[in-house]
């Protein structure tokens, strides 16, 4: 059977290229980058370009890089971090309804410990208004955090005002760019962030690695403690061959952005249009355009979306509902239901998301599967129409 | 100019055995683990199997393994996360004097919240007095933390006794077992330990990779916090590649533990031998039997360590001082300081760690160039001697 992968937003294949950087850091540059010696030296160069590619694909000074084991790492320890830092400036962090639960659940934590945390509504696309964030920013807020890119929809937000509004009061603004990093350009520089954070397995770089860039003069403490590891930042052991292809990947990344941009683009809206041609009641979530080039989230009314899901997985046709990291739960997705969908559309809802290996075959197989799948389902429905 | 690797507890070279299990996870195999898809339940089936291997290395259910990026997280995660689960019954924490810096780093911050630590001290040999332990166990002692094996020197600790202590006072035993793993057997149900903390890289698997078991019956919180994975317990898209070569690694360890035992034992005693007879003024660092097979800590009185390592670096031979954790930071180790040996004796202490690939050859041409640098040192010595 055929196998067509086309759920490239919870993660990636690992490219050709970074498996090949790796490979020479398991068996022979395997020292520990704290080592003085050879071996430890060795380990410690791939380390530091590694830190060269990564900061070159968003802007950053390789200073202002940690190394993590993911985005989710990445996301607690600056959420956390701050918070901890300034808990005796202001105890008030704005978020927003759609973010990722690694940036929800750090912040659901701090509530417990005192903290007040605004969670910013967003408008039908998904799109905070910059109004309300404006109302929402007070003396005592110490970090807005808002992701630049959201997984299931694959909304923009507008990062660079909210960084302006951020910055006029003086708080600290981190950005969530896990989904897109390697999609569409990113400078921290331009944006005016002060913290972003990155994962290496949604670019095709391997899992278990990601980044934070913290700007020059924003100082959090450790959420791993223990030795003296990427400047008393992080502790642990440096994983060096991921980090490793952490920085391949991203000097890819920087080298085929707009080759990927333009074929993703162009097959999605392929696939959008076949959809739209061939299967009535079908609905977009997601702003029309403000959107990553790669996703395509649609309600197929009537039907719910696992069961879209679990007919094209028996075609071998790999798609998702929601994010693969709550997957299972059973909850109508919290992004959708912030945007005023309603329950039954975002039950309904099947997230498309193409990458750098989709091609036009793979695209023509499935709008070829997906109608009578659709109809059969809406057959058996129970969903009212 | 050849290489020899002597720094085994630092890291190991990754065995190709856990590479070949490694590689069909980047490229084919490399779904997200919650996704429900033939994709993601490929990434499953590996993640679990992994899970038995490691269960199988340490004698635990496959239910009471976390995977986690390292043992600095495993520390980091068990020892605050059961201080803040017990927070309100106790706020008393025993540790050593002589663990690795990612279980008394979390100890220190823990003291900034206002938990009282006893740092228990040792004998010359690095051994806890379980008589002072006893002493020490309070009604409000909500954890034990002690390393099996340190190491800079190899030493053992009593844990069975340990852990017999701890249980009698209803405490949560933990322990730190890199060096063990892989070196030594292991059964956490013989044992009786309530936690025990694992790292890939210190027995031929990836770095970036690292379990720690928790008892069922003992619940603690998440460090990482975010999706669903690892059953709440650690956020984060599971590092499906590395946790397989963890699990591979493990599964090697288990099959290959005696043989590699017996190999680096004996290697080690040729060094130990070799060393004496042709070097003068050694003394060896650690508990003579009491400890890891293949480590030898030797101080050559009136040099300096790092100057050793410098050294035999230049011949391209890779030993240690103290740690890697630490290397760098010119202090004196604070193990060999805890046992009591003089600080003159600890700068000048150097550690040889062996491990599988270890050959007779290596260990005969380090022996043939260090009584010529210990003596160039020597005659070059401010030290007073």
């Amino acid at each position: 059977m055929k196998r067509i992968y086309l759920d490239y937003n919870a993660t990636t294949p690992q490219a050709d290229e970074v498996t090949e950087a790796m490979l020479p850091y398991f068996r022979e540059r395997y020292g520990n980058a704290s080592s003085p010696h050879l071996f430890g030296r060795e380990a410690r160069g791939g380390l530091e370009r590694a830190r060269e590619r990564v900061a070159a694909l968003i802007g950053a000074d390789t200073r202002e890089i940690i190394f993590t084991s993911g985005a989710t790492e990445s996301n607690n320890a600056l959420i956390k971090g701050i918070a901890r830092k300034k808990r005796d400036a202001g105890r008030h962090i704005i978020t927003t309804a759609v973010e990722h639960h690694s940036v929800l659940a750090p912040c659901k934590a701090l509530e417990r410990e005192g903290f007040e945390v605004t969670y910013l509504g967003v408008d039908s696309y998904g799109v905070i208004d910059l109004d309300q964030l404006r109302d929402a920013l007070r003396d005592d807020t110490v970090l807005v955090t808002v992701m630049s890119a959201n997984n299931e929809t694959g909304t923009l937000q507008p990062i660079e005002e909210i960084a302006t509004l951020v910055r006029e009061r003086n708080s600290v603004f981190h950005t969530d760019a896990v989904q897109q990093a390697g999609k569409l350009p990113l400078d921290v520089k331009e944006l005016h962030v002060d913290a972003l954070s990155l994962s290496a397995h949604k670019f095709y770089g391997p899992k278990g690695v990601g980044a934070l860039y913290v700007r020059r003069g924003v100082v959090i403490p450790p959420l791993l403690e223990g030795g003296h590891h990427e400047r008393n930042l992080r502790a642990g052991t440096e994983n060096i061959a991921g980090i490793v292809g952490m920085g391949r990947a991203a000097e890819l990344a920087r080298e085929r952005m707009e080759n990927d941009r333009v074929l993703v683009t162009s097959l999605r809206e392929r696939l959008h249009r076949e959809i739209t041609q061939r299967i009535s009641d079908v609905v977009v979530n997601g702003h029309p355009e403000r959107r990553l080039p790669n996703t395509l989230n649609v309600s197929f009314r009537y039907v719910e979306g696992e069961s879209v899901i679990l007919s094209l997985d028996m075609k071998g046709i790999a798609v998702a509902s929601g994010s693969a990291c709550t997957s299972g739960s059973l909850e109508a997705s919290h992004v959708l239901l912030a945007m005023g969908v309603p329950p039954e559309q975002a039950y309904s809802s099947v997230r498309f998301s193409l990458g750098r290996y989709t091609t036009a075959e793979e695209i023509d197989c499935l709008v070829k599967e997906l109608p009578s799948i659709i109809e059969r389902l809406r057959s058996i429905s129970t969903f009212s129409r």
